[in-house]
């Protein structure tokens, strides 16, 4: 099954765009005429570019408000799609969109209508031309996939045909079953595009909220059933129009783009990557510094032990209970602040769970090999953290055991892990955390940071025994842009968190006005608010049960959480994420950091 | 008329928004619990903060959900209540705002409804507080100000009145002259917001898109007329829920936010500021300059002279009829690029013009007084560009003439400046223009640049002699955020455009792309076109007449672009921006600049 991209879902010049989706592996474009017209080469180098770069031009788009319309308006129209039509030779395509008119100069009449377009389709097939007419869903008369294909059966005409468009269908609701009626050869083309499920009108939706099938809300794979069902050999091609994807760079946004193709061939049983391996722990996580003490104190504090020193490399494993953080301070590292650089991911099938990835496009990173290394499977998230695959806990072979035992331990694992996103990849990295890694993705939430509103997605598998939080910031200069936190479970924050105060850590400091509310919206008892009080523990409640969390101070970009979930609460503590993001901004003012 | 405005209309902590408020000139705020629980300060504390800067706590809002419920959880509402009432004591507020119920649990029964908020009435009243009871447009039962009357008025507590927000009133499309029916004391608040006209899910469009009255699309004047006729004597009060402003600086949001609220009561016949004395031309337009010498070249390309020489300070004054150019290279000019410092506007009378500016807050700027200088006043707009008032041309009397006489001229007079906005000040911007100034201004376009969407609104005075087009990024690190262009306008720019080369200048060139297209959609005689092709000249059409229009190259921060305005025609060549937006990219990627 052929891929196709529109040029107009990827940001930049033509040749930028051209570029990105060819190195992404696609087989085809469909060039939007605005690309066009402001690229400074001609048809032909355009033409070329696209044979050099082993891309097909599957669709040109130059064409609107064609049909039913008075004569002499539409005698105008022919005689502007010579001129396109002459393009078009030029450029080497040879499929045409004509999408249903919105002139106010239309008329209400389907004879019309397929009559003018028969007309349009014979100067085509002069040219070697096949038209593709498509119902928009803001179309004057023509809006709906059903009303496009009896037009052009009235037209009866061998170059024309109709174009299915998922956004157009899905977003009118109209139910996509009666694609089947259409007979598969004149299905000319199939454009694809997800959507988040706003309630707005349609055509502001289409134009800046479109994303890539399994980003949004509709069925798309569903979709493309049954049109494949119909006999359809095009290629699946994707238009997105989305305000974000335009200002990202081509390049990643052309390799998201054709991973939501493949795990949409996957879902239709059309590719079979290698199936999800699906992670069962975090194996470990891995912070780089250029100075360990401040992160060596930290961890301390929270009761961890130092219980073994990498063979080879300046990396020291910290322990307690299952959790284990690395401290990498090698050469390698990346400059600047404390972060958290790689997770270990514990894996039934660390090969097939590599595998997989690298067949769904993640950078597979070189396998970090020296006389001492255990090989170990590692991808790279679109935030570049590195994943690395685990097995069975050979990594560990490679450390060397430290004197020091694993302490008595409040902590038991790592809960989670909050990763901050750049600005124009929340939604990629979203789709490859649940296709990569085979995680389920919660919904996305909002929460108020006193300068500007945050996104925020959790994903997890199905014991919750993985869980990694995205979240992206207001705008890409947003101040707080870096954070990263580390939840660790415990099963008495309270204990935990007078421990780690006790050895010196200092925990965010929550005002005094929440607890007054927390009193207000729960009935807890007096003795419990003023532990909570006097620690800076937060609380929330869900259907299921009850989360009590407090936070470290932050080093670099990385900050501790401590979470005592019970009673099968699912929540991350988002109500409590204003109070925490304020306190954590106050405490910046106030220190400087 | 007291005004205030909600702390959630602003960004950051709380004490930078009340401070924000206080400069501002308000005169109390609404406190949005958010704010309080995220903030260090116990309720004394804000309430003595508050007080020290002069502003009111005219309004609490801690309550959801309250009315119409089963009894247990009322039970459980009232116990909530008293601990809000218990806290608002202690901040000093007066006046709690209650929602309409969005709960499940709530029932259909105004009765009912009555009955508890007359209970909560009861209870508030023990604190010497008054209950607004507010119907939300997506409230559960109640979401018309008319049915939230009927229940306030079936209650019939002395405590209990209701609360208007225009923005739950006039996103639903209600009538609200029904408001009159409302005796004024039972009136108890008045929220104000104004949004654009966008056709989405209320609950989104009211939590994301709201702005200040006279920024949007409704009739806010209308609504306050209204209300102001039942005898309300209460604030009018700023709510704004804005995911730009969030991320904005307090202070200017909060002096924008004044600003709106000045301009409605001004058309409410509620304040007198100077009337608007409009400006009638351009005087001139100031650049400032590192160094002069690319600067020069260009206006000597396209044909200016340099003309005079300020009499104490290195200006010079370059003149090509009525068009006039400052180029400044004093100390006193801002670092960094070439770029377009001030704009003189001729006025009818710089002094009223000068107080109006001053009455709607806009930054009076220190008179430009040298021994030499005549007086101008001058303020700063939200982009920092100052404008002076000039009045019949006194201000030529700085200048001494130099023997060079204003050259033979293809050139008539400035057709408009193009100024890019601070991304977080756009609407500020607007409503700026035109309260301050007085101009009038058309819808905002969005406008596709390779690397963003970019919006864009044109302002002008009813002849067309003083238009300001106002352009703002995808984001705030857009790459091009910062471009400015003044368009020069001529009779036949084609011989402008010819001169401007043979002088040396170089135009932008445009791709052939474009002018095949130009043929095939509008009949143009082959001899023009193939003018137009060589020269770069881009063409525009509208229902009243015909635009052509060519660019200059870009010297720091600046080019020019050559305009010919024929018939009437009313538009800026927006269908062509994105082949000029493109070309510019491509030329920057060329030449590194």
């Amino acid at each position: 099954m052929r891929t196709s991209i529109a040029t107009v879902s990827l940001g930049g010049s033509l040749t930028e765009k051209l570029t990105a989706a060819s190195r992404a592996g696609f087989d085809g474009v469909e060039i939007f005429e605005n690309d066009l017209l402001a690229s400074p080469l001609t048809p032909e180098e355009i033409r070329t570019r696209c044979a050099d770069l082993g891309l097909r031009i599957d669709l040109y788009q130059p064409m609107r408000d064609i049909e039913a319309v008075p004569q002499d308006e539409f005698a105008r129209n022919l005689r502007r799609a010579r001129r396109k039509f002459e393009l078009m030779r030029r450029l080497g395509a040879d499929t045409v969109l004509v999408c249903s008119s919105v002139s106010p100069l239309a008329v209400d009449d389907d004879a019309l209508a397929a009559a003018q377009l028969a007309r349009l389709a014979d100067l085509a097939q002069d040219f070697g031309i096949r038209v593709a007419y498509e119902a928009l869903a803001w179309g004057r008369h023509v809006h709906t996939y059903d009303h496009a294909w009896r037009v052009v059966e009235a037209a009866g005409h061998p170059a024309l045909g109709t174009c299915l468009d998922s956004f157009h269908i899905l977003s009118r609701g109209t139910d996509p079953r009666g694609i089947e009626d259409i007979p598969g050869e004149k299905i000319f083309f199939l454009q694809l595009a997800d959507a988040p499920l706003l309630a707005m009108d349609v055509l502001q939706w289409s134009r800046h909220y479109r994303c890539f099938p399994g980003q949004g809300g509709f069925d798309v794979a569903g979709l493309v059933g049954h049109v494949l069902r119909t006999g359809y050999d095009g290629p699946l091609s994707l238009e997105v129009f989305n305000d974000v994807f335009r200002q990202a760079e081509a390049a990643p946004t052309a390799v998201d783009a054709r991973r939501s193709l493949l795990v949409l061939q996957e879902a239709l049983g059309a590719a079979a990557p290698p199936a999800p391996a699906v992670p069962t722990g975090v194996a470990f996580a891995e912070l780089v510094t250029p100075d360990t003490e401040p992160v060596d104190a930290l961890l301390a504090a929270l009761g961890f032990a130092r219980t073994a020193r990498h063979r080879g490399k300046p990396v020291d494993l910290w322990q307690q209970g299952e959790a284990r953080i690395l401290v990498n301070t090698g050469p390698a590292v990346r400059r600047g602040d404390t972060q958290l650089a790689a997770v270990g991911l514990r894996s039934p099938d660390p090969v097939a769970a590599a595998d997989r990835a690298e067949a769904l496009l993640a950078p597979v990173l070189p396998r970090r090999r020296s006389p001492h290394d255990a090989p170990l499977d590692a991808v790279a998230a679109p935030d570049g953290t590195e994943l690395f695959f685990c097995g069975s806990g050979r990594w560990r072979a490679d450390f060397a055991p430290l004197a020091h035992a694993p302490a008595a331990t409040d902590v038991r694992h790592i809960d989670h892990l909050a990763l901050t996103q750049p600005w124009h990849q929340f939604d990629e990295a979203a789709l490859f955390h649940r296709s990569v890694l085979g995680l389920d993705a919660q919904e996305s939430v909002d929460v108020a940071d006193p300068y500007g509103l945050l996104r925020s997605r959790a994903l997890s598998n199905a014991d919750g025994s993985v869980r990694i939080v995205l979240t992206v910031g207001p705008a890409p200069t947003h101040g707080t842009g870096g954070a990263q936190h580390i939840a660790l479970a415990t099963d008495d924050v309270t204990a935990a968190a007078r421990r780690f105060r006790a050895a010196g850590g200092r925990l965010l400091p929550v005002p005094a006005n929440y607890y007054d509310d927390l009193a207000a919206r729960h009935d807890l008892p007096e003795e419990e608010l003023r532990t909570y009080r006097e620690l800076g523990i937060l609380y929330d409640r869900d259907a299921y049960g009850v989360f009590r969390h407090c936070y470290t101070q932050t080093v670099g970009r990385i900050f501790f959480e401590l979470v005592q979930r019970d009673d099968g609460y699912r929540g991350y503590g988002a109500p409590n994420a204003p109070v925490r993001l304020a306190a954590q901004h106050a405490l910046r003012a106030v220190t400087g950091g």
